[in-house]
């Protein structure tokens, strides 16, 4: 047995479940095919972690890393390819080699779906964001424009109301799927809605300070000044090598688990944001604690049943 | 109104709570008897909170504490005598005067169950702890004891095993609650009981450096030299506000939520040890997040229905 527990996915919950299971005397790898660090490594600024008032998504992350790195949670940096879960040991095959090991931590996040349009990447933490209860906040008396036509637009823009000096609601059609009520609270907060249209670039010096549109009827196009803009098109679970493995998820792809972070494949364990919920670091900390508590329940209660 | 939201207990996760809160425009206030911190000002050293390798547990609390006062939660020291939930508004008093809000989050905590014995608060923090998996690891190399006859004691000790160079199990009778296979496991990882026997003080310098023993059949008497005690004989929610104003609480009387932190009386939210759980910081950030952002969706969604 190469490892006792190899947890998929190095972000918030994955780097709480190693710190957990190695205090617990649990031999442990973490395996991640980007960055240590996750969705946060995209904010560039995080005031909702309790102990940090304000810390770079950056910051954040290398502080857990070293945090996890220093108790003894040991790393590859690499994509799993494949997981194996027939009989009670599990196979994690990456890019590098294959592992053994007892029990499987999932914790391989979700992305936010991005536009897709020039400058957006560039623009990231300099205006462009895909959370508006993180860095709403940071855009007080300024101007902003929320992206989208659902429930979580509508709430975004509502939120960033209270903040903003100004906020533009943008969404490419003239309906929207978000409830009448909650359109109408937006729109009571002063938020300014531009339909049929859509952003077809992000511009700026260093930060962003504009966004061409492009009405989608007219053909006409137009520019619009704003200092931040919230992408909020919805989220994508990364559930692809959970699924493959015959872990429940639910209809948007989330896992499903219980309170124990418990899937319903033996052995298995789930947590952060693959699993849904409110997407917060805080909450990804508690699900990847109590993930390496249970399992180091299953790794330790075969011991414990041994006895005679 | 005073406040929209009052939250009756300042530790970790009425902390979270209030930063969440505040951030998304609610004002917030958080009512402490004590000292701002709860449980973890009693942890010599934090390991497992992601971010923070070592930390003592007045400074963590400190870092929340600045942190919520930060973003401007607002805080009373005081004693929360009763509450009124009749209607929509909520009736706090306290020893100083009575507030109104429109939403209640309790994050009371739940306290370790003491011995009772002298010398016991004196070593707190210097060789005494109520938490194996907080503490355990500073007590590598060393001697120590766990008091308790229930299954966590025997998990505690078994897991201290695995670190500690000896450990002790000392419980008042020779019978033990803990289920059998726990005991054997303990057992088979060397671990040393020690029953029939009470501890009756505390003893060290600076540090602790042993404990006196009495068996309770013989009535002899004796001495243990060991650097750390880990008292394991249960812990206690502090439901008595809650169970007040009609919240349910379970047959050990952790208060019962759902996954959104919502307790059985409207507008009244419950998060961190007096909820249950693992009873650790990271899941009480956890749920003081989602206690938070669930109190906003209370107090916003009266004004999208408002709208024809």
């Amino acid at each position: 047995m190469d490892f006792e527990l190899i947890i998929v996915g190095g972000g918030p919950a994955g780097l709480c479940a190693g710190i957990y299971a190695v205090r617990r005397g649990i031999k442990t790898l973490i395996i991640e095919k980007g960055v240590v660090g996750g969705q946060i490594l995209l904010a560039p600024e995080i005031g909702n972690y309790p102990g940090f008032p304000s810390v770079s998504g950056t910051d954040l992350a290398k502080s857990m890393e070293d945090h996890a790195k220093g108790v003894g949670v040991e790393f590859e940096l690499g994509e799993v390819l494949r997981i194996e879960v027939g009989g009670g040991i599990k196979k994690v095959t990456t890019s590098n080699r294959t592992y053994e090991c007892n029990a499987l931590i999932i914790s391989t996040g979700a992305i936010h779906r991005p536009l897709n349009v020039a400058g957006e990447k560039d623009f990231l933490g300099k205006g462009v964001s895909y959370c508006a209860t993180c860095d709403g906040p940071l855009f007080k008396g300024k101007k902003v424009a929320v992206i989208g036509g659902g429930n979580h637009a509508c709430e975004d823009a509502a939120y960033l109301a209270d903040i903003a000096e100004k906020v533009f609601l943008i969404h490419r059609r003239d309906s929207f799927r978000a409830e009448e009520c909650r359109l109408e609270h937006a729109k009571n907060k002063g938020v300014e809605f531009i339909t049929d249209t859509v952003v077809e670039e992000f511009e700026g010096d260093v930060l962003l300070e504009k966004i061409r549109l492009k009405n989608v009827k007219s053909g006409g196009e137009s520019e619009l000044s704003v200092n931040g803009v919230f992408v909020s098109i919805g989220v994508v679970p990364l559930y692809a090598l959970a699924e493959q493995i015959g872990v429940s998820v639910d209809e948007r792809g989330y896992i499903l688990v219980d309170e124990n972070q418990i899937t319903n494949v033996g052995g298995v364990y789930a947590c952060g944001d693959v699993t849904g919920g409110v997407l917060q670091v805080a909450t990804a900390i508690g699900e990847g604690c109590v993930a390496a508590l249970s399992v180091y329940e299953y790794i330790r209660k075969p011991y414990w049943r041994k006895v005679d």
